[in-house]
């Protein structure tokens, strides 16, 4: 499938080339604009030595589950040969993060260091490293490593590697032997192919979101295969829903959006969508019955979800990316009558998230955001909780 | 697509036409035989002229919820142009006649008079049939009536009627203006569109069961396109998973069963299977976690769902066809990690149910039955309930 009317960068979305393949290629067309304007061909020169060196990292640690923030000093492990240093720029709040330090999915390691949506700037690369320069602006989600090796890996599914994916934070660190500390830090060091390419002149603030949000948003477009002019039905509009909103929109889907927010109407509009409707405008909702192609679930929480089971047309999918918990209000009856499914997604594959931050930056996509110091952490978090976020906190690292 | 390797009746599975032309292709067919043995051309000549007036019937109604059956005489309308009259030979239980006299979907009408699979013999065909003459055996499944002009309709979707689909029995009868009543009944007058033929050389009475818990069980194969070798998973089997394990093996799927009762592990492979394991058994099931391609519920009862749902590999689906109630036990979580679905399916169209009896035919498939007479009707919905059937009671309505 040529995807060239999504990205204008052909060579990013050949099938049948594995990951390694695929981001090499991607690579060699990133770093061409760097070498024209004189860039260095020269790594070894190029970058501080004391990059590559073991660090100790300003980091921000939940050291409960009330989600109390304090600054807590993490060790960064000296770049093996494949690993790319990158000083964090910014790093924004995913609900998910919440989730895990209030124990919602079990109990985490405190201190716990989260964050899987940063964008920073290379300060150093190993000696094997091919896709990345000192200077390349990178970003890193949900993942920082896999075995690369197993029919999920070589499939681009490395969140579902057989030998045990490596989560970006409270993650088993098969290198250091402890737990991963995520992006709520000002350094991280992640081997290259789990480092994502941020194209020039984005709003790099904007673009961290992309990193889970984005993905988690833009894989089921894909798998489902949304196509313009369908209607695609997103329920809640917080980090994940205004992304979705957007995501549809640039697909040139007919987005319909549901939400508790009456202040978010409009703001659906103005991020794309053509109808919004509250959850209590019962008139609305029924406009809706048997009318859409794709839902996207984005609520954080379990809710009755049959109400929306029944927006669907025959043979349709509701995909839940918010709620990770029991399922809430489903019926067999109903969804056998119409022979409609839910089905659940959870982030996506190293080369899909490539390929959802070409396309935001081909559509001129970006998450809204409002930027916040590491010192605001913890309130930012309750007001995501509150429903008051509009609609990612974005930390900027560089302000501590 | 050409189905010939299915049927081996290439006319009756060419994709793109319409029902009514799908049916009347099928029998222009299953008509050749007749002719030639004779059968007159003249069917005025041919049927007694009382097959076509308004007759009293005898039937067997449930009274009340506890499934207190009695003899009850219903009228059956005098057949109009397109009506076709059955004597019904043969009608089976279904769980579904169960939990409608029960009330697990809403009060019935009193008496009620089940039955949505049945089996008999023409007696008498309205001026403008042109499907069916007098003497052919014919089958009534679930629906009898629906518009034919929705898009629905003319999509072969006739149980998703957009102005109403009329079912067998307890449901608004437009012609009668009561409702409708069902195969507990020694005749039956529908309208030639809701007739299906039933091939010569069959063993009829374990062909009503396909009826209902054929097309249940079969039309989920074909949506989800399962293929030769793919692992296929059947969850419960009593007179659905019957069935599905042997339509399932038919199609030349591996069949795994999961079943609640010893005595089935061996029925289980007698039906095709290649495994079957009881609920029970934790470590024969732990052997089973993400090996599907396609697994189907069909215990008619609410349980906790993500113990099936963890043995399908990514992307696939889990059907539920018995479940009619609240979905319990799948978690978001869970579903999302491995972007599981989890569908619904509810019977057939009529088209749909045609390729059923026909593929059932040519592959030697029906169900497994016990005899009854029509005073055994309550005892034989109770050994369902208690899960000893085995594995369809059909009733002999010709032994009353």
């Amino acid at each position: 499938m040529c995807e060239k009317c999504e990205t204008g960068v052909e060579i990013l979305t050949r099938n049948g080339e594995g990951r390694r393949n695929f981001l090499r290629g991607g690579a060699a067309v990133a770093a061409a604009p760097l070498a024209a304007a004189g860039f260095s061909g020269s790594r070894a020169a190029a970058q501080p030595s004391d990059a590559l060196a073991q660090s100790e990292v300003q980091a921000w640690a939940a050291r409960d589950t009330d989600g109390t923030f304090a600054p807590y000093t993490i060790t960064r492990r000296e770049a093996r040969p494949k690993d790319v240093v990158i000083d964090i720029m910014y790093s924004s709040i995913c609900h998910s993060d919440i989730h895990t330090y209030k124990g919602d999915w079990g109990m985490p390691n405190f201190p716990l260091v989260p964050g899987h949506e940063m964008v920073g700037r290379v300060v150093g690369v190993g000696s094997e490293v091919t896709k990345f320069r000192e200077g390349d602006i990178a970003g890193v989600g949900t993942m920082v490593d896999s075995c690369g090796e197993c029919v999920n890996c070589l499939a681009d599914r490395e969140q579902n590697c057989l030998n045990g994916t490596t989560f970006t934070y409270d993650s088993p660190d098969q290198v250091s032997g402890g737990v991963t500390y995520g992006g709520y830090s000002k350094r991280i060091v992640v081997t290259e192919d789990f480092v994502l390419r941020i194209p020039p002149g984005v709003d790099l603030a904007g673009f961290a979101p992309l990193l889970c949000a984005g993905i988690t948003t833009f894989s089921p477009i894909n798998h489902w295969d949304l196509k313009p002019g369908q209607r695609y039905g997103v329920i809640g509009m917080g980090g994940l829903g205004h992304l979705a909103v957007k995501l549809g929109a640039a697909k040139g889907a007919e987005v319909v959006v549901f939400t508790t927010s009456q202040d978010k109407l409009e703001d659906a509009r103005s991020f794309g969508a053509s109808e919004a409707y509250l959850w209590s405008d019962e008139e609305g909702l029924r406009s809706q019955m048997a009318s859409f192609d794709l839902m996207l679930s984005t609520v954080p929480v379990a809710y009755p979800m049959q109400q929306f089971l029944n927006m669907l047309k025959l043979d349709k999918t509701l995909v839940n990316v918010g709620a990770l918990f029991p399922v809430e209000g489903a019926h067999g009856m109903m969804m056998g009558f119409g022979r409609q499914s839910l089905a659940g997604s959870m982030t996506g594959g190293i080369a899909e998230t490539q390929r959802v931050i070409d396309f935001a930056a081909h559509h001129g996509v970006a998450a809204t955001y409002e930027m916040i110091t590491p010192d605001q952490i913890g309130e930012a978090c309750e007001r995501v909780v509150n429903r008051q976020a509009r609609y990612r906190y974005v930390i900027d690292m560089t302000a501590a």
